[in-house]
This record gives C-alpha cells, sequence and structure tokens, in this order.
C-alpha cells in the first residue's frame, strides 16, 4: 500500500466520532484528513474528547473536502440522508454511515444521491462488504444479537426468540436526559422499548437472509445497564441439538472472522470492554438452549465495526488497527 | 399488645442476619431477645455490622434463650435442618428460616423435630401464614419473580414463559469469591446458573397452586449485576388478552396487599432499594405480554419479608416497621 | 403531646424536598400539610419521587396554608430569601430554611421579613436551636467537615488545615449537567471549586464561634465522587497532643450528641449512607493528626438535620422519626 | 532493529502481568518468549486473563529460559528478591522489576546477585534509565504523585505538602478480601495507611534528588476508591509564585515527555483511564497552591511504564507500543 487512506469524519464531537478519531489516529494505515464538527470547529479535538491530551494537534473544521478516500458518518439517526442530499461527495469517496439510515432492504438504495449501502455485518457479509462502495454500518445491539443468532439461522434453527439485553450508557449518546443523570442510574436497572427496540428490522433482514422461508418472532427486552460501555444479550431457544452439536455449528460459522470467539466457558461483559470483539457462550438444558453474547457498544458495535468495514473496503487485514488493548476491569 | 414479641436470631452476622437486626431495632413491637453467631460471641453487634455504630449495645453471644416467641433462621442453606436437629426450641416458639431447607413441599413436614412449614409468601398464602407456627421464608429471586407471575397463574393465563432477572451482589452473600471481586464484578455482567436455578422449585410450586393442571415451563436466566441491592425481572409469555385486562388481574390481586404496587408507569431497581415493596409493571407488543418486577433481595426478598410474616404470625398490621425511608437513590 | 406537627414544603419536587417528605410521612409526630411545586401541582408525589409508590397519596399543590407550624424551604441557593419576601407566613410559623441564603452572620437576621435564623447545627448550638424562631439548615460538606473540626476548634487547636474532601452526585441536584452525565461520571474523579468551596464561610464561622481570636486557616479541595449519596472528608493539622487525648477530646464533646459516632475502628463512607448520622476517626503519625468524618449528603447534611431541626424546635428527641434503616450496602 | 526484543513474564496470572502481557502481543518490536506462573503453568493465557480470548495462544509455563533480553518481575514485593536469589540470569538479560524491591536507594545495588538498578521513571531519570542494566519500577501512587511535584522540587519550592489520594481496587491486586468484596466497596470510600503508605521513602529520595538539602515534609492520606482502574491526586502547597510562573515551570519540565501533559483546564481521572499518559492541572488561591494529577495505576503506575522504560533501555521511542486507545468512558 502506497499512500495511507485519507479520511473524514462528519459528527466528530460526538461518542461514536470520538471512539472513531481515537482508532483513526493509532491506524497504520490511515489518516484522519478532516473531522468535521460545526459547534466543535475550530477547537482542538482534545478539547472536547479530554482523553485525547498529548494524543493528537488535529482540530474540528466546519468544512469539508473532496480529497478522501472514505468518510465516515458519525451523525443522529435521519441526518445521514439529510446530510448527503445537502453535501456530494465524488462518488469514489466510499460512505461509511454509522447511523440507523440506510441499514434496511429498503434504504440501501438511495437514489437522490445515487449510492447504494452494503449492510456492513463482516460476519454477514464479508465479500459483498470487500466489493462495496458504500457501507450501512449496523447498531450496536443489532451486532450482539446478531452474533449470537447468525449460526443458528444458518442451520436454520430459529422459529420463537426470547432476547433479553443490557447496554451500556453510552449507548445512549452524549446527550443529557433524566435515564443518563448519574444520581438516577447509578446503581439502577430499568427496560425501555420493550417488545419495539429500532434494531428489530434490521436483525430480522439478516436472519432472514440466512434462514429464508421461515417466519422468526423475536421477542426483545432491552434493559439500561448501570455502567458505560458494552452490551450483554441471552437469548432462548428450542431445539432438540446437544450442546456439543450446537457449538460444533457456532464454531464452523465464525472459524475464519478474527473478532467473534465462541466460548466454553462462562462469558462475562468485561472480556470485551473496549475490544472490537464479541464473545459467544452457549449453555443448554432440555429442549432449552440459550445463547449469551457480549460485545462493546462503541467499538464492535459501531466505530471499531466501522474501522473493520474500512479495512475491508480498501483490501486491509480486517484486523489493522483494531488490535487494541482490552480495558479488562 | 401488652408485651414486645422477643426474637432471637441464629447466624446474626451474615447479611440477612444482618438486616433482620436493623429492622427490629426499630420494630415497634419486637424487641432482640439475643443474636447467636459463633465466631462473633461477645462482639457488639456495630463491630461487625459497622452501619449499626450509636444505633445499638448489642452484643452477638453463643448461647441461646427458650425465653423468646420467635426464632429467626439466617444460615446457609442446608444449615437450619442441622441446627434444628441439634438445638430443641419449644414448641410454642414459632421459626422462621430465611434458608431454603423447608421451602419444597416434601420439605415443609419435619418430623424429625415436628414441626410444619408454611411458605411464607403473603401475597400467595396470607391466612395460613396468620395460623402458622412455622414459615418457611421465600428466595430473593423466587419473591420477584413470583410476583410477576401470580396473577397470571390465578387467571390461568401461564404456559411457556421466559424470564430473565438480574441481580445485586449481596444476593450472594459475605463470602469472599471471585464473582464478587470488586475489581470483577464493577462495571460487569455476567449470567449464572442459566435455565438451572435453585427457585425454580419453589417457583413452580407456587404457579401450580393457583393454576393446577396445567404444566408450566419457565426458562430463567439470572445474571449476576454490578450493583449491590436489588432484583430486576423480566418475564414474556404469550397471551391474546389487552394490556387493559391484564393490569386490572393484577390490580385486583394485589389490591389488598401493602407492599406490592402495580405500575402504570415504567418501574426501576431504584424504586424499592432499602424498603420491603415490590413494584410491577406491564408491556404489551401483539400477543406478547412482559412482565416487570422489582424487588430488595435482602428486604422483601429476605429478611423484610420475615419481619412481615412475624407480623402476621403474630397478629400485627403486616406493615409494622417495615415504613422503611427508600434509599431512593 | 396532643397534636401532631403540621408541616408544609416549599420546593417537593428537588432531592432535599424528596428525603424531606420521605422522613415526614413516617415521623410519628408530624404531618405533612401541602407540598409546594408550582411545576408538579396536581400531580401525585409517586409521580416525582417514584419510590414513594404504595408509600403516600399527598399530591403536590401550587397553593400555601398558614395552617402549619412548620415551613421546610427545600428551594435553590437564593430563592428562599426572594419567596419569603414575596409570601408572608404567620410569625408563629418556625421556618427551616434549607438553602444558604441565612447561614452566614451577616445573613442570619432579615428586617425585610422581620425573622432571625439560628445556625442549625445541633451539635454546635443545640440550646440555641431549641429557643429558635427559624433555623438556618447547614450545608453538606459543611456539616461533616465542621463535625470533624469542632472538638479541636473547642480546645484551641486549629490554625492550618488541610481537608479534602469527596461529595456524591446527589449534592449537585437533580438538574441535568455534563458532570452528572453518568458516561462521564461513572468511575470518575475530579476536584472542584478548590480552595473556594462556598460553605468555607459558614464552617468559618463555626470555627471562630468555638476558637476565638486565632486565624484558621482551611485549605480545602472537594472532590466529585462516582456515588450517589455521601460524603467523606479527611482533614489533617499539626498537634503536639496524642492521638488517646484526642480522641477524648472527641469523645467528651460528642457524648451527648446522638447522630455522631466517634470510632476507633476504620471508618468508611457507607455506614452512614441513608442515615442521619456522621462518623469520626483519628490517626496520628508524629505531630500530624488526621482526621476522618463521613455522613450522608441529603440526611446529616439536609433534609435529616432539617428533621433533626424541627424536633429540637418543637421540644421532641432529637431522634424521632430519624431512626433510619441504613442501607448499608 | 534487526530482532524483536525477547522478553520474559515471571507472575503473568497477576494484574500488573495481564497487564504487561496486554501490551506486549501488540508491541512491534517485542515478543514474548515465556510467561511464567507456577499455578497456571499449561494454561493458555486466555483461560486466566479472558479478556484475551481470541488474542494470543499464549500458554503460561514453570519454566524459564535465558534466551531473552529482558525479563518482567511482576511478583509481589519482596518476592523479586527471594526469585532472583534462586534464580540465575546472565548478567547481558536485563531486569525490569515491577515490585518495591529495588527502589529506594539503600535497595537499588543487590550484591547478593550482582546487580544495579535504576529507580525506572523517566520523567526523572531518563538518561540513567536508558543505560541501565537493570530498572526498579515506581510504585503507581508515587508515579502519580511525583510526577505532581518534580517540577516544584527542580524549583525547590517544597517544604510541606499535604496530599490525598484515591486509588482503584486493582491497585489492591487479584487476592480476595474484605475491602475488595463488591458487596462492600461498590459505593464506599476509605482511607487507608493513613500519613504511613509504603510509596513515601521512594517520593521522598525522588524530590529529595531535585530538590537537595531541604527537609520536605509530605502528609499523604490515600483513599480507596468505587472503581477498578486510576489514581487521583491532589497536593497541596504553600507558595508565593503567580498561577502562571508554576504552569510554565511544570510545561517546561515536561515539555519533552510525552506521556505527562499539563493541562489549564479542569483534569479528571477517566481522561488517562487505559493509557500511559498522567495529566496535570494547577490552581491558585491566596499563597495556596494545588496541584492535582491522575494516572492509571496499571499502566503509567506499573507495566505500561513498565514498557515505557524497555523501550529506553534499548533505544526505542519511549511511546513505541504505548499508544493506547483510552477507555475513555
Amino acid at each position: 500500500m502506497i499512500h495511507k487512506i485519507k479520511t473524514g469524519i462528519i459528527g466528530g464531537a460526538g461518542y461514536t466520532g470520538g471512539e472513531l478519531i481515537r482508532l483513526l489516529i493509532n491506524h497504520p494505515n490511515a489518516e484522519v484528513a478532516f473531522i468535521h464538527s460545526r459547534s466543535n470547529a475550530g477547537k482542538f479535538v482534545y478539547e472536547v474528547h479530554k482523553d485525547l491530551i498529548g494524543d493528537t494537534d488535529l482540530k474540528f473544521t466546519d468544512e469539508t473536502s473532496q480529497d478522501i478516500d472514505v468518510l465516515f458518518l458519525c451523525l443522529g439517526h435521519g441526518e445521514s440522508t439529510k446530510f448527503l442530499t445537502e453535501n456530494r461527495f465524488k462518488d469514489s469517496i466510499k460512505i461509511i454511515d454509522l447511523a440507523n439510515d440506510f441499514r434496511l432492504e429498503k434504504d440501501r438504495r438511495q437514489d437522490s444521491f445515487n449510492r447504494n449501502f452494503v449492510y456492513g455485518l463482516p460476519e454477514l457479509n464479508r465479500e459483498e462488504i470487500k466489493n462495496a462502495a458504500n457501507i450501512a454500518n449496523p447498531g450496536c445491539f443489532a451486532t450482539t444479537l446478531q452474533l449470537g443468532l447468525l449460526p443458528l439461522a444458518k442451520a436454520g434453527l430459529l422459529k420463537d426468540i426470547y432476547t433479553t439485553g443490557i447496554t451500556g450508557s453510552t449507548g445512549a449518546g452524549q446527550s443529557l436526559s433524566a435515564t443518563s443523570h448519574f444520581s438516577w442510574r447509578a446503581n439502577n436497572i430499568q427496560a425501555y422499548k420493550t417488545l419495539t427496540h429500532q434494531h428489530l428490522g434490521e436483525i430480522g433482514e439478516s436472519l432472514a437472509q440466512l434462514q429464508p422461508g421461515i417466519e422468526i418472532d423475536l421477542s426483545f427486552v432491552p434493559w439500561r445497564g448501570d455502567f458505560t460501555r458494552g452490551i450483554f444479550v441471552s437469548s432462548t431457544i428450542s431445539t432438540d441439538l446437544s450442546l456439543e452439536e450446537l457449538y460444533i455449528i457456532f464454531e464452523e460459522f465464525y472459524k475464519d472472522h478474527p473478532f467473534t470467539s465462541v466460548s466454553r466457558s462462562p462469558i462475562f461483559l468485561k472480556q470485551v470492554v473496549n475490544t472490537n470483539k464479541v464473545v459467544i457462550q452457549l449453555e443448554k438444558a432440555g429442549t432449552k438452549l440459550v445463547v449469551h453474547s457480549a460485545g462493546d457498544n462503541l467499538l464492535k458495535g459501531a466505530s471499531g465495526q466501522a474501522v473493520q468495514n474500512m479495512n475491508l473496503l480498501f483490501g486491509l487485514d480486517e484486523r489493522t488497527g483494531l488490535n487494541l488493548k482490552p480495558a479488562a476491569f
């Protein structure tokens, strides 16, 4: 590779934008051409993402440039469409959108600004991603939840699925709200968007892609957790297969995927915090199978997966720049 | 009431023993006659339960007395049987056991020391408790989980139930272990005893008591939470009844039970921490009903309910001594 | 006592207002006549303080009444003056202000609405409080910090004091802010108002009251803690007295004060959370004395102390209604 | 550089050993030759450090090898001396000891196994480290605390210092104890080793190295914090210099040190968690200066600094392998 991938970031002041900056400034084959943030233009990045003090002298700008190879959109849901409608980029510039604007099949072809998006879950669509022009980066719950179910879908085993998941506060972004107020959230648990979470659509499409023809019914109860990073999910289904048969199905499915590990010992959330990894564990009693999966909502669930997709788009090893030291504690 | 209820506590140095002391020293109609702890005999209670500094000058003892009205057993599971076999108390002394020794139907009649136990969930068995000689106090998960399901059982609506619950670290007691080590547990989530939790037996018997004849299949996935107090549970079942019809069933069921509240707005764990209350909320989408319930594992899930049972045994208002200031935050 | 003390609360929707309600609804000698909150008028109290579900059917009102014995002001700093200027209450109604409006000597006599305030720290001014018409309730940091220093002031031992204190998030109230955002505050520590905390004034006046004539220099560094309730303070001074001599000074000073305990074993924050107590511990090496003290910012540091003051104002035992079950965990 | 630095690790199953592995497996110029752990010999590293699942296939061994360039000792305090006495390594193998065995001047020359140690704080001794044979890696509190004081020592400004510091639970290692039990430590604060912390010795020697001839009196109150990673320290001294003059002294001192940043805006603990950085902020009122500093106890306070020292020992840029993605949240 002769030159480094030139990247631009739109919405660099938010949580996913910040994580993306943290990854890209250490990426050996990428460089940051600009970080767009209207409200912070002119400020040093470390004035907003204060943990980057000493790490970078990049500044936010309110201008964009066409002299990039890839553009990351780290905007609120719905704002990517608006941004791309109002700001045209050369067709040769690839776009990776971290919002939910282009994830569903009906949204992947955008005629108004002439772009096609591929759903960017490498464990599902790696070859398509390699050849894609643009990527719709999956949601955080969608990623961790799907990775626990895709092998079962491929094996044709899914029908009724009962899932509970818990997410860290960073999943709700940096805007202040009653449910992100420390005095409320500390030591607290609450369900939200019970049975109606916005990621059900993309999950359903992925499962149907691997297990077509059978209607799958996913009952998903998301909880707010009293921690900042990470998602833990447990899904229960009925199956007559043995635990050993099921483990083989999972191990086979993920054997070439470096960021998804199938564990035969008990997993826990902090195994993956501050990494791009997802870990999966199976447990069985009678005819019931429970699949546990855990991932970091800001990395494999957002900015880490976005970099993984960038790597695939540009022919790099998908692990490049993503060998992150786990926080561990 | 002429005299105060004289209480004895066996195992007063543990977590449930400590909570019981905290409640009984402020109970207007009870007094603590002795607190038994072999390893702490002679120490002031506040040397072990250090938050009780300034509140009580009681000491632990390694002796017991027959001059009591009720004996609380706050021992490890299995140890109550051993204790009662080795230590005889007058038949007139009522026993409230906080362990799981006498909760199941097969264990309630104990011929070797000639005692019968009633399963002490007031919302299920209040009248039996009032007339009981001895009480098997329910488990913490069992309490919060059952209270979310009993009205459905009574309405004959249960068949397949999918439940996830999360519990605070105090549920594991004060013995040190890898999963209660702060560096591990902080900001962490892990499943444990998936589909095999020891409370499934008592829950199953309670549900069958209200909904006999139909086999109920409860898939329960318990999680370790990164907080100290409280249990939050979400259970999913299928039903054609409307949310309004279901709320009426719950409200009717609990209308005379002061510690169980049915909420039509979103509940959360900290509503009930440091109280003897359980809150319940219902949500519905399509044919799926999700019941959320939350309780404090050490109070309504253990020592608070034990005091509630004592109140019922001795003809007091069941709220006596249990109007606790919530921690709230 | 024939009738219960009739209480009114202004600003009942905030954190200190909520704690006051939690205390007063269980107080055996008081009743709540009205809870004023303009923005929540008409709502049930449990719709705002959701942990009070099942505990009270009180509602907020936007009206006040003269038919009370005591009025609690739970308003923002500076707003009490404004409120009392605009709303006149009969002279016979005692006022307990939880804000900082009347704490300093220069503010205690208010001619415009003809009221005199006594600084309501019972360990300093118990007799004056008993005979007072109105009370300026001390600040949270001020309470915990002073209680660690008052015996030293009385013994004439203070000169240069170096203090660090850490406070829970509830000290900042319920308004949303960047430093109370869960994603920021969890697992975080930050200094704020270094050497300039607003409680220095009231602390200085109290110390001077007991140790007049010597200029005391208090360097106070407050920290934001990653917990919700409580204050922990360590103060270092130089003295030639022995640890034993110092302990005797402290024990003598507090021997008749039920809520302040001097501990000869290591103290910790959770000893006092959800109680009206303060615990104090001394440590010495060479000529340096370190005094640790811990209290609950919302109780002994605010609403609990307000009720303690009410008890004293009305001739009750100061512990009435304040034998609270500690949260302990 | 032709070959990668071959590293050996003694005590690889503990917290600092684990962090070292996490760093070295991603270090571009180092490789791990062996990881010694008697109790875990034969196990995969990821079976103990479970977050390393998918990252490495290294195993623990109970054998050591002479075919290494550097040996890291991650043993308990006092055990390094014992280990080096019983296990001889070629003189050409450099040793980096993470315990406190060789930090003090009196311990740096070890005749029994013929090794001299340099105190490995690069901001103090960078040139000596580059030419050293062996390194005594500083303590965690010692590092963060000293970095806040060294510029003042060099300017000759130190005399009486009053410091409070708070540390995460990982500072106490992985052995189970009452003060690392989650139910106790969550939401708790406690002082420990008041005025007697074991790092006072090494701090004192470093300060005297830069400011000889004046007796410095450091009163240090350490606190246990309710978080896992990080140290936050505030030190107060008296000085007539202005804040601006002081900032210039600090900025000048650290201008060539990549991991220590002087901040003119408020710092906080999470700026540095999961990084090798320390941030410092100054505040002044009257003649009192407060210096805040924050660092990660396991990285700049232990294993990160050990790698920084390895880099210096072998002529690498000291940042090599230490551009870590901050956890940030």
